[in-house]
């Protein structure tokens, strides 16, 4: 049988382009990363042409057909490389729940998070309120354990860790600390950095401060 | 083994609320629907109980325990009971296509198919535009098939059968026909109203064309 050819287009800061790309380093799938320039009008022919409905990154591209949607690709690469790492539960109920809490993080945290970086004022303050409000609803979801699955680092976590990466840009430019609100997600995600996974595909922490800054200029909010 | 006590919290008139209905029929597991009051603070302390994160229907509850999100509930359906009419395909490209339809329904069809009813002049005009659009892209993806995934009728069916039975709204109210823009869309969803599964559960359409006046003149639109 010929190799597997997986392609996966990408954005470096993205918190849903991360999900496919841990998926498939827990698997040890190869897999050829290509970065995306998304500012302007610069998505590339193939982006455009693997997904026409959204026009949007994460895309993994396997043997030359798309899967879209970055939750919908972590349960693929889940389904098609079984044989290591299983990502999502094998109980139905808590497959369930761990699908609930993936589409909550979706519904819930991506907006308030990137709401501080583009509004200011009584709005910027709602999405701070908001944004605290959610990470310590899935810090009780977490508890006490080592990741969300318990012993096993899985497709919960998977949903939750880009978001990981932005969390001193709060500290650095709207002055509250996550670590002071939320201390066990802080120590989840320090966790999650442990994993070779995690460790060499969630950018640097440091090149993410860099982008509010960037963000705040191109928007003209002071 | 005692049997399995299955409850489904909806709301008749729902798109979401009838997909686990509908799995369910599909699968002739035995459960008790109850019917949720939700205009007004009506919402039973049951459901607010099993959905305090959204507090919306449908909430299915197996054996005590909850299930929320309907997509998320009929995936749950298909896997435990798995002895018949399996719901999703088996393969895992074909799951990733059907969970990335079901998930543009949820994103991009709901929203203007809501919206129709409760505004008016150009963003009236937009939401039909947008309506048509998605349902002409929705009928490619069909194309002269029985159902959505081939043969057997399955997740994709049941993620969009619920707004079929809001079609005859836009001819009554909005002088535009779903039937005339989309005749296959149609076709398959009175193929599908031949399945019992779908026939004893979907509610009544003219039941349905008195909700668009009564919304109307609960908000005050002309």
């Amino acid at each position: 049988m010929a190799e597997d050819e997986v392609i996966l287009l990408g954005f470096w800061a993205s918190v849903f382009g991360i999900r496919p790309r841990i998926a498939l380093e827990e698997k040890e799938v190869k897999y050829e990363y290509r970065e995306e320039l998304l500012v302007g009008n610069n998505k590339s022919p193939l982006l455009l042409q693997m997904n026409p409905i959204h026009k949007k990154i994460p895309v993994l591209i396997h043997n030359g057909k798309p899967i879209c949607e970055s939750l919908i690709e972590v349960e693929y690469i889940d389904e098609m490389w079984k044989d290591k790492a299983l990502l999502l539960p094998s109980d139905p109920y808590e497959r369930a729940q761990a699908r609930f809490w993936a589409d909550y993080i979706d519904k819930k945290l991506y907006d308030p998070a990137k709401k501080i970086h583009i509004t200011k004022d009584d709005e910027l303050e709602a999405a701070e309120k908001d944004l605290i409000e959610v990470l310590k609803m899935l810090e009780g979801v977490l508890g006490d354990k080592t990741y969300f699955g318990g012993d096993n680092f899985g497709y919960l976590d998977i949903a939750l860790i880009g978001f990981y990466g932005w969390f001193p840009t709060y500290q650095t430019y709207f002055n509250f600390s996550i670590e002071a609100e939320c201390p066990k997600i802080v120590g989840w995600g320090n966790r999650c950095m442990q994993r070779d996974s995690v460790a060499k595909t969630l950018p640097d922490q440091r090149k993410i401060l860099e982008l509010p800054k960037l963000i705040r200029q191109r928007l003209g909010i002071e």
